[in-house]
């Protein structure tokens, strides 16, 4: 008889909880344009211009969904010039401590490893 | 003249770790496989029926990218019967802090909002 395994008892599981996140931070860009609105408010322009690469058609796109999802709002600042602007609602605020954790760690293991390379 | 506005002031900007993070990430599935192996090594065939949606084609595409990352490694498991299973290395474990946190933010944010609806 061959020694029993780990993986022949115990089925893994993909976390619910982690099904949930990546169904909004596994699309590009959009983990992007929540912490860059981690930082303030700001403008569709601002934000386009501050994410490398994005296309207005793109973050467009990504600000519906995140609006949709709950997490994203839009501020209208009476003028004039009346102007518009996409903040982090409570739920989106929420992300902070762990974006900043995924920082750290990119910071140790991702940014140290590309330098050494 | 208008009151000079935050947003005029201080240029927001995209994070460089952040960007590091979501190269990898923004993935569709990639955060998934690594949480998933967080819970221990696997076979293929395990993963590809942990992760509701995944085709295989997808997963053998993300687990390359994830080795080529550096945080996925494969094993040899000498048999008999000889098998072949996904790990993480410590810079992918470095990820468990993280996710975990992530996780917490599911729960509180969009698990329960779900609910709500």
């Amino acid at each position: 008889m061959f020694p029993m395994r780990e993986d022949d008892v115990h089925e893994i599981e993909c976390d619910e909880a982690l099904t949930e996140v990546f169904s909004i931070l596994g699309k590009r860009w959009s983990g992007l344009i929540l912490g860059t609105l981690l930082q303030r408010p700001a403008r569709f322009g601002e934000l386009a211009r501050a994410i490398d690469g994005i296309t207005e058609s793109m973050l467009s796109t990504r600000l519906d969904e995140l609006q949709g999802a709950g997490l994203v709002e839009r501020e209208v600042i009476e003028g004039p010039p009346l102007a518009t602007r996409y903040r982090l609602t409570p739920a989106g605020r929420g992300l902070q401590p762990a974006l900043l954790a995924l920082a750290r760690w990119a910071e140790r293991h991702l940014l140290r490893a590309g330098a050494r390379r």
